[in-house]
């Protein structure tokens, strides 16, 4: 039997937010070295690249592709370039790890999944929230059978606020954009297919989510193909801090999930009993389940063992997140097993 | 000005569960002589009346309507004969407080109602919920604006086991039957009307359910006039106890309410963390709240002044029930609207 | 064998704001008929006793000792006059519920539960808390042995707010008036006796305490005779209410209560999640308990069983109440025996 | 005025647990090199130290402190050979970082502390817990008179398991080995000295401790000189975890703490309403806490800025266990500046 390849060589192709998150994370594991990280505003990233590490910089992410020693890649561009990407990155043999969602249209990540399945590489999805301590605990209940078969699932998931009006406008809307991290959690914790979708949205907000055709307040009924049915209740604006709780109930009982608290202290004064706020957002939320997500990436690939998270997750919430836009436009409930022949037939 | 009546003489018809629990209620009560009870089954409540107190037991509801010195009846007989007692009553000039659901039609509803407010009677029906601690500590938040304006009303709703199949087969389904409290309290909570009703529903708790063509299992979404959307969810077996909880969230934050539990004991061993379950079913989590609603009842028909729970707020439930039912056998969205138009033109 | 006795008439003495609470109850149980009260400002009650149908009202509390109808007695007086009026009741054979403490001296309590004993009648103390859920689930869940042996027991126990100076005054100070309930409560929850008090004890919130030679703050170190510790918090002052709290940590586990509050309503907004205050004061908070405690009572009359709390457990209590006094004076630990000792010699 | 230092080198003495701990933390901060490990047996630690990218590793660690370059060293070796060690580092002029407790002996503590001053170098003691998001907000909330005066103080302090017996027996005892973090914290929560300490201490978890003259529960009373009370109880074995929890209660409210769990999942079943016990131990609980506390150590170094954990503040706690281990022996209370004059006057 072959020996487990001591490291990996990783390279980011895009350096923002998220892609230094992750580069942060890639740093601090053995048997990985992040060698070499692509930005098209590549002289941004030059000083942070170095001190962390890094040892080759550049503004095309071809020299990446093109590095045989790379073994797989980060892809944390923008959305569009996305689906393009992983078809490179595929021919080039690479595995790959690709921030949500694949792309803005389900029809493009149905080809770029072809192609990765051609050439037998890897491809982790970036829902990070399945590697999240509270959301894994929901799933894990369910999988042991503890509250039995499950009949309503609840997803609540709100921003503490809205995000910039031109991103708004390339955002690819509430359901590509916000609530296919809840797409994918309703599949994870059923471990079921969604089967149809029901969409009742609204601007409440701020009007520019209107001037932009997308709603800022959504509750979505969700259809299982196990007959269970459920509901995600989505705002961009949750004063109070990121909102993220999910219930499963079953015949046997339930499990829900609360929001994480940056302390545990409660304070009762002659006004009432308080605490403080929820974790302001994503990135102190979800703090380890970022650091996790990339753990468990690098040891699928390390171990050649299944992946948590998969293109074929990424597709799906993709086939959900078209339904529930399909649902608001025409006010009707929208059956995904059509969208899916549509696809494959087109 | 006239001064205020010293003493109410109530009587009751129908003395199963519910009448003899507003009876006993009653009876606690300064004000008051709950002077007269009528059941079919007269024989069987004859010991239970006289050791209360009661002075008159009859078979014949009539005898407590042709009684002049009776103010106030309270109907607590099964639903199908709730609207014809509301307008005999209502001739007789009694105030009325009445069971929910009116009855199992809006029709009859509307035409019970026109007869209520021709007389100039009071008529409350039992929502009991409106009355209770939690609740209204909802409706009084969202009421005093500490949360904005409701963006998103949240309601779960669910009973800890299956009535009887009889009882099943004859109690006008889910909607009718169980959510219409939900509805009511979406109302409540809200202060707003409904304008439109999707429902997904279900049968996985039992199949009897589905033999009667009736569903276990439920998510309703709502859509309301202030703008603000909604959704219930209903199951009919939450095997660890009665489930009632209720969220509205806003543009200045959330209130949201959690069960009630017998006591606040939390024991923690080498297993795990672990408390009782919440309170078993209706009848031990709403106790005071029937109380205050009969409280409340006669406290208004003393000042005269108005009703926390009036005939209006029966009728609108059961349009929004008779909404459910229709979204759920056609599948798609109904409008409000449409159904009070057919009635008042029918 | 002999029937159960049908219908129990009892006696009330005293009918200031606790003496009217028990009232309350008692006449709206079954097989109980309150037939006297006696007050020494009898005018004062006269209206509210034919209001709740007690028939006889008079100054002199021997007019209810001498009605041979008469079953048993509530002693609802000034703690100065209990220890005297339970001996004079039992004379009389009649059974008693006194209110807490049974004296303001131990000797006093150990003379007066000789006579007790020596007229065969049952002697209830009012230690409401024994019949509270949450309490009462502390000590059942020891009794079963879910939590092990005992090694570490906590009881907070702070009012909202101090008397009024003349209640201080003649209160008999902390230990004998307030923590005397908690005295109680540590041996109910390990089921042991205490050997040794220590008590560290300041004047903080009001320097009227100090001026009678009182405290208002108290930390009262307890050892039982089972091998457990224990420690009571008090405060006269807690300005966010009503605070009652027990933990008993044990090789197994353990077991704690929080305080009950008036909703579960939790509000989050910018500020943060807040929810109201716990239940003001005793009158709310042992609303229920007051009932069952008189419910228990009287079971226990018509069935001759065992009573929950009796003489003893009040006489215990005072011990320890005497030895805190002792310790706070000396400045070291005290020995329960030894009082003891000195009371069955004297 | 002088430029800030850009980097500083550090010597670790002792790469036990807690030493490695802090090694891997020191490793991850920008500005911090370390430098240089010893350990006795320093073979073990070589293939770690090489890993983490440590240059030099000795047997002897005097070979740091004749290190020019080295700026600072951590401490992390046995107890007994700190009060050396810091007098030697002191002489060297090298900062210093020393795990708690400073010695098991007051007086040895205090001639280490004189040492300190007198070499004019920053000294850290490692209580962990005034770096831990909960114990912080505590003390802030004091701090910001958000509760008032502080009257009483209650710490849980309890561990999941007790220690091998090995370790029992050069532990210095529960006072100055687990207490002694309780008893900083009292100091930090209140920000007053102790002046009185009384305790009831029992072996109930198993006979070793008693074996070794040691106790492994105890409830411990102290008297501020503020005028507040407060009261810590210890045991070495909770069998659902690592119990640390605080409140302290004041004249305008209070503020506690609860424990920090794994995960927010709440499973309800026929059984109940259960959780996952509290993180298992001090490795689990204070993960962040040890970051933190380097990060503000290496930080008030950088700007030569007040310590937020003195030597002052690990003589102090020294102090309290001192007479904490008194109070037991003798079965009274026992006053810190009696201590403090025998150890000034010695």
């Amino acid at each position: 039997m072959e020996t487990v390849k001591q490291t990996l060589k990783i390279g980011m192709i895009g350096a923002g937010r998220i892609g230094k998150l992750h580069a942060e994370n890639l740093v601090s594991l053995d048997q990985v070295e992040l060698k070499a990280i692509s930005d098209i505003y590549v002289d941004k990233v030059i000083d942070w690249a170095k001190k962390i590490g890094i040892k080759i910089t550049t503004k095309d992410y071809m020299d990446i592709l093109n590095d045989p020693e790379i073994d797989a890649v980060y892809i944390c561009s923008p959305t569009n370039t996305h689906a393009q990407m992983i078809k490179e990155a595929a021919e080039a043999g690479k595995h790959i790890f690709c921030e949500k969602p694949i792309s803005f249209s389900a029809e493009e990540t149905f080809e770029a999944l072809k192609i990765v399945e051609q050439y037998g590489v890897k491809l982790q999805v970036g829902f990070n929230r399945r590697f999240d301590h509270n959301f894994k605990k929901v799933h894990d209940t369910v999988k042991n059978d503890v509250i039995g078969d499950p009949h309503i699932v609840k997803i609540t998931s709100r921003d503490p606020e809205p995000p910039p009006a031109e991103y708004i406008k390339a955002s690819g809307g509430l359901f590509m954009d916000m609530a296919i991290h809840d797409f994918d959690i309703a599949r994870y914790v059923t471990g079921s297919e969604v089967e149809e979708v029901y969409v009742q949205g609204a601007s409440l907000v701020d009007p520019v989510f209107k001037h932009y055709g997308d709603v800022d307040t959504a509750i979505i009924t969700l259809k299982f193909e196990n007959g269970a049915i459920g509901v995600i209740d989505n705002s961009r604006k949750a004063v109070y801090g990121y909102d993220q709780r999910v219930e499963v109930f079953g015949s046997k009982g339930s499990v829900s999930i609360q929001n994480d608290h940056p302390n545990t202290a409660e304070i009762s004064t002659i006004q009432g009993v308080y605490r403080d706020k929820p974790q302001y957002f994503f990135l102190e939320r979800y703090k380890d389940a970022y650091v996790v997500e990339t753990k468990e990436f690098i040891y699928s690939l390390l171990q050649d063992s299944p992946l948590v998270c998969t293109g074929n997750d990424g597709y799906q919430a993709e086939l959900i997140a078209k339904a529930a836009k399909e649902s608001l436009e025409l006010g009707k409930p929208i059956k995904i097993e059509q969208l899916k022949s549509e696809i494959m037939n087109s």
